[in-house]
């Protein structure tokens, strides 16, 4: 699914759920660091316009859910708090090449696959999720998720061509698939 | 107006108006470090909700004009292109303290007063500039300018009382008028 090389358990989904509350504050963190992100690669590629613009729609739309992740965790009486940052996203930047173009294409390919792994998990809480509403808000975010996947690596087209970007998000995603095999000892969305 | 210490002169406008792609390409800039402005405000005070929820409408707002500037650019047959930063930005981040809370007053009072000296220019632009379209351009932009004032100032106490507000407004605002009187050698909205 989505050029992802391994498949979530619907298991995942029961081991998350007596911890919603702490997955809910990753998931306002990672709706953060993805508007981040995109807002780093718009410092970063300022001069390619149509690079760019659709990256400030990416933004936006990441912020939106940051502010719903916060509605979610206010309506359950918890703050958005600190925590210690799971291993998925660290070890997934420092995948990345440090020379352009090698250096966009993977930032492209990483910032796509994450996109990709929410999505299937948003799909496994979505249809798994006991608590109705929880499962419905899941719903919602699905479909840009997987829009967002699309678009990076049609991104990654203003400066590699689509054989050398399939190649690489080919070897990226065997990375992710390990990354996320190896798992992390906290509930994360990504773990 | 809005707190700035000193008034820009309607011949500021005679001399940007030979300039006007180098000044649109400097708003553009501006309106991409505003928006990252408050995203950096974002990542910082995270765990206030309250606080950092407008922020997000500010950055979509920033990125909203960043979009309408390159249009306009992109009109006149333009590019992005970077530049060489312009001195009032950074020279205005360096007063900024560095132990919180002072810190944060000191980020909403400097992002306030930015966005006071835009709206002033922006209203001679309006007022003076001979091509009606950029005139109205500039027009549509004020409102927005004046209301992150605003904002940036009451969000600002979330950590210290109006009174220490007005103060440190009171001595960054000097400073800034200051900044300004030195000019800068390039045609920038803020030079």
């Amino acid at each position: 699914m989505l050029s992802l090389k391994s498949e979530t358990s619907p298991d995942w989904v029961a081991r998350l759920e007596p911890h919603m509350d702490e997955v809910l504050i990753d998931h306002a963190h990672c709706e953060k660091k993805a508007a981040g992100t995109a807002m780093n690669m718009i410092f970063s590629y300022v001069e390619h316009p149509e690079f760019v613009v659709p990256l400030t729609e990416v933004v936006e739309e990441e912020l939106l859910h940051f502010r719903q992740v916060i509605e979610v965790l206010v309506s359950r009486g918890k703050k958005l708090v600190g925590q210690p940052q799971s291993s998925y996203g660290r070890r997934l930047s420092a995948l990345i090449r440090t020379n352009e173009p090698d250096k966009v294409v993977d930032r492209c390919c990483v910032a796509a696959l994450i996109e990709a792994r929410s999505c299937e998990r948003f799909t496994l809480l979505r249809d798994h999720l006991r608590d109705p509403r929880l499962a419905d808000f899941y719903g919602t975010l699905l479909e840009s998720e997987a829009r967002h996947h699309a678009l990076y690596l049609r991104l990654a087209e203003h400066f590699a061509t689509k054989d050398v970007i399939r190649d690489r998000l080919e070897e990226l995603a065997q990375e992710e698939a390990s990354i996320v095999a190896d798992g992390d000892p906290t509930p994360r969305l990504h773990s």
